[in-house]
């Protein structure tokens, strides 16, 4: 049986979550409370030594600690339904966007938060290693996710998904971003009509309630 | 025959030529001069309207615009010799070891070069949108890097690779970072004897000379 290393309020593990739903793949999961910085405690370092989560452990023992190995473990070795793409283009749009919603949308909304939030004051980055925040960084996140939200309502014009003709893994990411937005008091313009609507149908799937 | 929009003087163009050389692809190359902004020209804006390269455009004329995006074609369309694993196990490790290549060793050299140069004043990330430079962001990347060489150097500790037990995209991306750091006037400690050694490997390889 598979482990997964959880939180339920943090937006990282949110996304194995979702991915391990849409896989239909059953599994235990561990709760790590990060609130009260479980993830760096000495049992949990025995664990995962990087001290993050989501992290993963497979039947045969290997923990993969991240996202990107998770993915691409699961459709190796769960590969129905998809969520990384069939042919060599699907497979480029959809790891390029899920790239772009990593990039653009999650590493946006964590640098402003992460940069400004009192609790995590020495936690500019998540990890072993203390960070002090930037001010100027967390300025710079809350501009960066309104262009998020500008540049991915205009991909979504005459798209039901973010990537592809079907769900992917991009469409996990763009969700979590964007819900993850919250956190900064950040959501899309009432004028962001593809966004909402996208988001509308995705509040379809049984995943997007985990 | 596919197309490369490439930079010779950029570390970002260089992972995909070298993932190219290595898989053994004939391809056209359109140099984009990246020091006379020449990306950010109507000319490029009409080809990529990112203004970042690299950028692949294929036969069909689908247009790849990162390296996330490039290499999963690549690997789809061909598939020896495979340079993101064959097993699930190996497809996680390559994943996960080149996302943290990326994380903590091209966008730490990234951060400390595009917050202090002053050639790139206004161009804290690359793209369409001007950011301003953060001091405070050039200092902790600079300390990032620092850090991804021991961390990296642990890693190496009897490895012949970064990933698994063949090379991978994720050594592809640890030489470019590696050799990137130069640019912000860092390089491994003498004591670092396994990175030297891994990177000395790296050296025999000729796609490691573009």
């Amino acid at each position: 049986m598979l482990t997964l290393y959880d939180c339920a309020t943090a937006p990282s593990p949110r996304r194995a979550r979702i991915f391990l739903a849409e896989k239909g793949v059953a599994h235990d999961t561990v709760p790590v409370d990060l609130r009260s910085g479980e993830q760096l405690s000495e049992a949990y370092r025995q664990i995962n030594p990087q001290c993050t989560v989501p992290a993963l452990r497979t039947d045969d023992g290997l923990l993969l600690t991240d996202n990107a190995g998770i993915a691409a473990y699961l459709e190796a070795r769960f590969p129905a339904p998809p969520l990384l793409g069939v042919t060599p283009e699907e497979k480029a749009e959809v790891t390029s966007w899920n790239w772009r919603m990593e990039f653009e949308g999650l590493l946006a909304v964590a640098e402003a938060l992460r940069n400004s939030a009192p609790a995590m004051a020495q936690r500019a980055l998540p990890g072993t290693v203390n960070y002090a925040q930037i001010p100027a960084l967390a300025e710079r996140g809350l501009v960066r996710v309104e262009q998020f939200f500008d540049m991915l309502n205009q991909r979504l014009v005459g798209r039901e998904f973010v990537a592809t003709e079907r769900f992917s893994m991009a469409d996990i990411t763009a969700v979590v971003a964007l819900d993850f937005a919250r956190i900064v008091k950040r959501k899309p313009l009432e004028s962001h009509t593809e966004l909402w609507r996208w988001r509308a149908a995705m509040a379809g799937r049984p995943s997007m309630a985990l």
